[in-house]
């Protein structure tokens, strides 16, 4: 199997370069090419999504990809900045699905903001819809009838984008807790109405999970209060960018959690939910754990090789478990360090 | 001054009752007026906002707002559901300042899921525009070019909008500690894209405030990771929608909250940040306390009656110091009782 490696900018190279060494350590017999995307192909080819960085994406069958961003990009068109390549990456490869798992690891309960035994409950996966929502909605600028700016994007979702993503929402959930826990704002948009008409319609197939709903106010509050409670969250592309993001955050370690973003057929984009962290950059200080579980996801959902991730998870566990640690989590290891003890663990 | 008493539903009418206690025990000659909204009055009048109301509220000088929210009307048409009062109120008195102060209250350091030290920090105000974005956009339900269902809502700001919220946001930070951060997501929508380009220009109008901006999934990560490292902070309809009630749940006890929605010439709607919690109303276990301080915010902002505010606001510290606690923070007294610890501290 063919896996793209887009390690990106700030810390991505570092932090895929780890990944790599342990997926190498595992002798799986994968192939990889590498590509530059966001802003270090902005300055390497001028576009942050380079015509053959696409090409190397949609031939490969999984894409391990490190961070996008650079201030140096801040002022140039929407168009050319980093963050457009990850967003052309979902829509080009149709990756509709975003898996966001956020659990508080052995060892870490301090890291978190929230209180132990509160931070020490969580265990849930976020499913983020990416391919609709107001990101691709037509959006522009425009004058009013009294001559002034106005921006304007246009939020919307069809039944079947509802459908799809909502499946994937209850098979998580059945292979968890069965727990399924849809977010919207149904009592304000029209959109949520459609989704959550939807997400009962499709329920009927998942009679042995148990759904609910929430508005996305009252689930950024819970995820606060008591985020132990939810096993699986299903929510549009907005509120599962605000809400995702949160719930890492209140688990603690963001160096330490992957993500998934996966098409209809098993392709999927592997990344962590940290960005590329400029100001450290090059420097060694990043964790490169979130990318090396990224990579595990990558096996377990792309090539179907649930033993080789299960072997990676439990080595990374191991070596926090061991004490290894990256600045992040109050030790000093480099990110090379890391990965040995990551590599060390797994031997 | 004529004072709009709208109690609406569920708990509305036991806190509400309270705050006009308090009010009445300071002699300040306000003279009062109560209409029904919400749920209550869809029941009494056939609509969640009846004309009657929307004349005194229009009258009045101000509005006390208990709650509204009533599970026996989730399955109305939206434009009979209980939320469409507030929505219509916000619209029709032009109520686009929204200021949400979020606080922990000294006693209630372990009220709050985060670690002691990290709540302990919370003093910050969020300013949320109430009056647009996806929120009033053209909305509906369509049918795709396939024959799909399809729900739509659109965001959208103009330059108008923005620069008035904008100068509210920098207006507070002046009074406070000086430091403004607008939250946005403009490295993916137009909307938002606008409102960064206004907030820099009327910036110009603010040289002693510090300004940041902040991208809403970050902020969102921010309010839990470190909340006390905001000072004001001013967004959109729909992220302030989120927002406020993460940093609310940060600061601990939602009971404790109060609210204002203020339209351009000193007019506005005041209201505990709760909801009508139908599950316990008229069983005398709310705490009054949000709404006791809503009326201070209403004494304050719409009279100018800074004196009568601070008094009511000491009184309640004072209360809190002296060990008085309903339910939701612990204790046993009841609304009443509660209102009761208040007067006592008042006289
Ligand atoms: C970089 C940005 C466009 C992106 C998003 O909003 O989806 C990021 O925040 C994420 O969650 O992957
Ligand atoms: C009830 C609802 C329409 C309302 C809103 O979304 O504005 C509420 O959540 C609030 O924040 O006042």
């Amino acid at each position: 199997p063919l896996i793209a490696i887009l390690p990106g900018d700030g810390i991505g190279p570092e932090v895929t370069a780890e990944a790599r060494r342990v997926l190498d350590a595992l002798d799986l017999g994968l192939d990889y090419e590498e590509a530059p995307v966001g802003g270090a192909a902005y300055f390497s080819d001028g576009h942050p999504l380079p015509a053959r960085t696409l090409e190397v994406a949609k031939r490969a069958d999984a894409l391990l990809f490190g961070a996008v961003g650079d201030p140096r990009c801040d002022n140039l068109e929407r168009h050319l900045r980093p963050e457009q390549a990850i967003l052309g990456l979902r829509k080009e490869l149709e990756l509709f699905a975003n898996l966001r798992p956020a659990r508080l690891f052995p060892g870490l309960e301090d890291a978190s903001a929230l209180k132990p035994e509160v931070a020490g409950a969580i265990d849930m996966v976020i499913i983020r819809e990416l391919n609709g929502d107001v990101y691709f909605g037509e959006k522009g600028m425009r004058t009013t009838a009294s001559g002034r700016r106005e921006g304007y994007d246009i939020m919307s979702y069809n039944e079947d984008e509802v459908a799809r993503i909502a499946r994937v929402g209850f098979e998580t959930a059945r292979v968890r807790n069965k727990k399924l826990c849809s977010v919207d704002k149904a009592n304000v948009l029209e959109t949520s109405q459609l989704w959550r008409d939807v997400v009962i319609e499709v329920s009927a197939e998942f009679p042995d999970i148990e759904l609910t709903h929430m508005y996305v106010d009252n689930a950024a509050m819970q995820l606060v209060r008591n985020p132990g409670q939810f096993d699986v969250i299903v929510t549009g592309n907005l509120f599962g960018d605000i809400l995702s993001d949160q719930a890492s955050m209140c688990a603690g370690s963001i160096g330490m959690l992957p993500s998934a973003a996966l098409n209809g057929s098993g392709k999927g984009l592997y990344e962590p939910i940290h960005g590329s962290a400029p100001d450290i950059a090059g420097q060694g200080k990043a964790n490169p754990c979130a990318t090396i579980l990224s990579a595990a996801m990558l096996l377990r959902y792309s090539l179907g090789m649930d033993a080789a991730a299960d072997r990676i998870e439990a080595a990374v566990t191991a070596a926090l478990v061991s004490g290894a640690r990256t600045p992040d989590l109050g030790g000093s290891l480099t990110t090379r360090e890391m990965g040995d003890a990551v590599l060390k663990a797994l031997a």
